[in-house]
């Protein structure tokens, strides 16, 4: 597998609207996409910086992994995402390298992105997702 | 302030030694320079992926805080770094919008860049570093 650029870096937030502050007006990035992604119960906040995106992640209800995640470890960097060619190649070198995999098949993210999680437990404890642009 | 990409992701690692096979054996990264930076107590090792490197923070002894972070939130991100012209101006940007610095001033960091914490107070949890290249 190739990893081309780190796509978004993923960051749990209790309110959207409350960091966009701090987002746009410190920071001076454009917030250009705000998405609701039902199944995951999350409402997501894009911006983009270079080639990678910070996507702010607000749990939608309190049994939202997000919100649980929030309980655990307070608000900060909850996963990140690299970019590849054929997501579904890349989960089948790693399962063969004895990864871990959270999803065992590509699935639809936000933005329109195919994507799967593999298990902190074989990537040093970093919730790690990797994507693709479908073509 | 313009915040050109991200510089890189500081990962917390209990020994970038054990880390390795996964970042160079099943992401294909290649660990481009190791280097102690005393003074932080920490040793680090650098991949590349596109614009942004991963930075892997190995405490060298037990009073460093990375020995710390770890021992309180275990392994995993510990801060993100966003490039910027000049970091002097944008802390001073920074302050008189009422964000809490750890570093007042740029120092010298890693792979020779000027850099300042802010502090994760002001930053929605993320700890969060600016850097520049000199010129």
């Amino acid at each position: 597998m190739e990893i081309t650029h780190i796509e978004h870096i993923g960051i749990a937030v209790k309110s959207i609207e409350e960091q966009l502050p701090y987002y746009e007006g410190v920071l001076g990035l454009k917030c250009y996409n705000i998405e609701t992604v039902e199944d995951q119960k999350v409402k997501t906040a894009f911006f983009k910086i270079g080639q990678t995106k910070i996507e702010l992640l607000e749990p939608t209800c309190e049994d939202s992994t997000i919100a649980k995640f929030i309980e655990k470890k307070g608000e900060g960097v909850h996963h990140i995402a690299f970019a590849t060619k054929n997501v579904e190649e890349a989960l089948r070198e790693m399962e063969a390298k004895g990864i871990r995999l959270i999803d065992q098949h590509p699935r639809p993210g936000a933005e329109g992105l195919n994507i799967a999680f593999l298990h902190p437990k074989s990537t040093g404890s970093v919730l790690t997702e990797l994507c693709e642009h479908p073509e």
